[in-house]
């Protein structure tokens, strides 16, 4: 079954507010499920994102956790892998072909991450081998894995959707 | 000829210090050529991302500029197609065809873009047209022109080059 469900790790309120919230943003945008925030619940990212949800559609969740450890060992006995983004992984493009169908839980690192991630996670995968983007390594991730069906969602009980044009904005309201 | 160099429009000093950030690693992790940042230079910025180039290679620059305009126009007369990112553009899986190959001047958006900006471009294009994050329509971009080939570039003259590990990270220093 096709399925993302993304841990955000090390989110540091105030300091990663608009990094963690690009993250969420991505993720929902992308058509993964829901963005598990490993840190201080933070209402700033919880509001931004509930604001898009209401407006945009589409059933996207958040939740706080404390324990990253937890969150891991729980979806792995539900079945899913657990997916872990760095730039010292296994290359995705030699890898991505294994992850498609499967339920998967994208742990997106930040600078500094415990030794205990790479480990217990099934699979540690960099996107380039270069530093750059927790936000950018998750938009490709989710790009390869739903295979460009996630550039057209539709999602359902959006107020607004924008009709694409050449130049110009277009915004239907329901 | 395959190129792009990233025109990062409306930088805001301090507050945009992260966002902006990252655009500059994902552009040159991902095979772009420039970023040119239009907005009050950011010395910060600068440091950050020489620091990353000196220990990882390669031959990124950073520009600031104060008019947008007249970067778009100077490159539209060297042969550059202006190729701004919005939501409300045409899908990029419908126009990519057309711009691999060409040299591309990339124009990434923020949260106001003045109307002059989807005139001038020779094409505004969408990556989905959900609220997202433009370091995300970047690395896609990116992705998608340089089809995968950005996954695995060699950056001279770096000082450390990691060796993708399964678990544990592994550098080799020159």
């Amino acid at each position: 079954m096709e399925e993302v469900v993304v841990l955000r790790y090390g989110h540091r309120i105030v300091r990663d507010y608009r990094v963690t919230t690009h993250c969420g943003l991505v993720a929902r945008a992308f058509g993964a499920k829901k963005i598990i925030i490993q840190g201080a619940e933070d209402k700033s990212i919880l509001n931004g994102i509930s604001r898009i949800k209401d407006k945009w559609g589409g059933n996207f969740d958040v939740e706080f956790v404390d324990s990253w450890r937890k969150v891991v060992k729980n979806y792995q006995k539900r079945g899913y892998l657990a997916v872990h983004t760095t730039m010292y992984g296994e290359p995705l493009q030699k890898k991505i072909d294994g992850f498609r169908g499967k339920k998967i839980l994208l742990i997106l690192g930040s600078q500094k991450v415990e030794k205990g991630v790479y480990e217990l996670a099934d699979a540690n995968i960099s996107v380039t081998t270069q530093p750059h983007s927790e936000i950018a390594a998750l938009a490709v991730f989710l790009h390869e894995y739903f295979q460009g069906k996630e550039l057209d969602l539709n999602f359902e009980g959006a107020k607004v959707k924008i009709i694409p044009e050449k130049k110009g904005k277009t915004v239907l309201k329901s």
